[in-house]
């Protein structure tokens, strides 16, 4: 049987490595486990940034400029309607909303997330299962110097501006992991889980944080490996590193690794930041160096194709 | 004090004659009561196509081409949808998406739709008061040989090839007229009514049969004329000709001054129709000819010269 794995992600950098790894194992091979923290109701509309990213980047529909949102979009809905005086600042593109729209309304009619999402990824010529952590209403919360934000106001509206003190996961207690991921984590072929290369607070935190799932990750037989999306002190996109700065942890590769270090059975950090491996071997944790920063598909290959072999080495030593 | 009209309207035929009435006339004496029967919840959205029309003919950002929706319109929302599966049948431009939306999310916070509506000519501009005629669910229903549609599914998406044998107008005996328009009826400086060339059968009956407005109109003092959107037994627009063969009643301006004869104090049909005049007058119902068939601003101008004259005529004989 073949071997399966589990990949877990947010948006931007996760979604890379996911279009890398889709190219190397079969659909029912690879499962893409994605956070639905940063969710929200905006203009009657239920968007899910991080489920569109791994969508658009799956189907090769991503903007590689923007890094969220279709390339070849046009910004005429948006431009109208803040001409209105409707709500602006979060920018919807006109062929982007045509998903927004079909999601709101099939969840409007009663289908749950994980349905929509699968008919969605189907729409878009998806093979691979890809599932939203949970069907419950999860809200990423963002408390800082200025107060508290839902997430998507303090990422798109305020621009990251305000200094974080922490996160929390509105409805993080009552959500329930989705039950294909859950029998995933069970399931006997289960070879590997990948926590991709997205922000540890608002990316993977909130799907970590569903219960059960850390658990069920400490459990699992099969590997669990981290790729950094920390590289030389660096957030390659977003964020990250801006946010370990004002919570005070060191901004490096090894406060990642730490940050996972419960679940963790191995951590794959950048080329440029081979000289941490002492560390995290002298904390029990198999690391490896390679080359982690992704802008061409042979890159994203590159990279799941290391992963892979990473977790094989770890699972069959 | 200046004396106040009300224009009763529909779609593209009445929209025409609302342009060239809020030409000559300011913002304190005008208002427009509009049909709201075909309204129609689609894609999770509250779309309310009569409303649109003279939204857009108002604020000079109506489609010559189609009648209906904006200019300069572009179509990747709807082509990007259709190509996800979602129901495409009903056209919705990138732009016009924008006032949908802005309704549909401020009448689900709670909002009314004659504030809704309010709102939304303001931010279109639109110094005249544009009024849904209620802000109750009122749906026309087509009853045809091939069974009952929901007006939108007759009209758009069965493109009026099902023949018709009656209408309803589903809510209809619940629903109440909107209070200004009530308040106007009722208000002393109320110098005419105007039915304008909408379609009598699915833009203006679903109006009159507001419980009360028919019994209002007949006793207001002011003058209440039609305008026959019959031209030489043609539509100008849309499906009323049609509709009236199926209904087995003549295809003529003088049927349609009988449909409102209860109503009515005085007649404007085509020039081409003045041999019809005899006949009116048999009926003790005044009527004039003038060219009723707009494409122009000049022409729409002309219209609503003409009739705001022929209501001073009536009116102060």
């Amino acid at each position: 049987m073949n071997p399966r794995y589990l990949a877990i992600t947010g948006g931007v950098g996760g979604a890379k490595l996911c279009v890398g790894l889709a190219r190397l194992l079969a659909a029912e091979q690879l499962t893409f486990l994605v956070n639905t923290g940063d969710d929200f109701e905006h203009l009657g509309l239920h968007v899910s940034p991080d489920l569109d990213t791994p969508t658009y980047a799956l189907s090769d529909l991503s903007n590689p400029d923007t890094g969220w949102g279709r390339r070849d979009e046009s910004w005429h809905f948006i431009e109208t309607l803040r001409g209105l005086g409707g709500e602006g600042w979060f920018n919807l593109g006109d062929r982007d909303l045509a998903l927004h729209v079909l999601r709101s309304q099939w969840l409007r009619s009663g289908l749950r997330l994980g349905e929509v999402t699968d008919r969605l990824r189907r729409a878009h010529g998806i093979a691979h299962t890809l599932l939203p952590m949970t069907d419950d209403p999860v809200r990423t919360q963002v408390h800082t110097t200025e107060g508290t934000l839902a997430f998507q106001h303090y990422f798109v509206r305020e621009r990251c501006v305000p200094a974080v003190t922490g996160f929390s996961f509105a409805g993080v207690e009552r959500a329930t992991l989705n039950d294909h991921a859950r029998g995933l984590l069970a399931d006997p072929t289960l070879a590997g889980v990948i926590l991709c290369p997205s922000n540890p607070f608002v990316s993977v935190d909130p799907i970590l944080a569903l219960p059960g799932l850390r658990d069920a990750l400490r459990d699992c037989p099969a590997p669990v490996v981290a790729v950094s999306p920390i590289v030389a002190g660096l957030a390659i996109k977003g964020p990250t590193a801006k946010m370990m700065e004002e919570l005070r942890v060191p901004q490096t590769a090894l406060a990642v690794a730490m940050h996972y270090e419960d679940i963790l059975d191995g951590f794959i950090l950048d080329a440029a930041d081979e000289n941490l491996i002492p560390a995290l071997a002298a904390r029990n944790l198999p690391a490896i160096a390679t080359p982690s920063v992704m802008v061409t598909l042979d890159d994203k290959i590159a990279l799941a194709r290391t992963t892979l072999a990473f977790i094989h080495s770890l699972y069959a030593p």
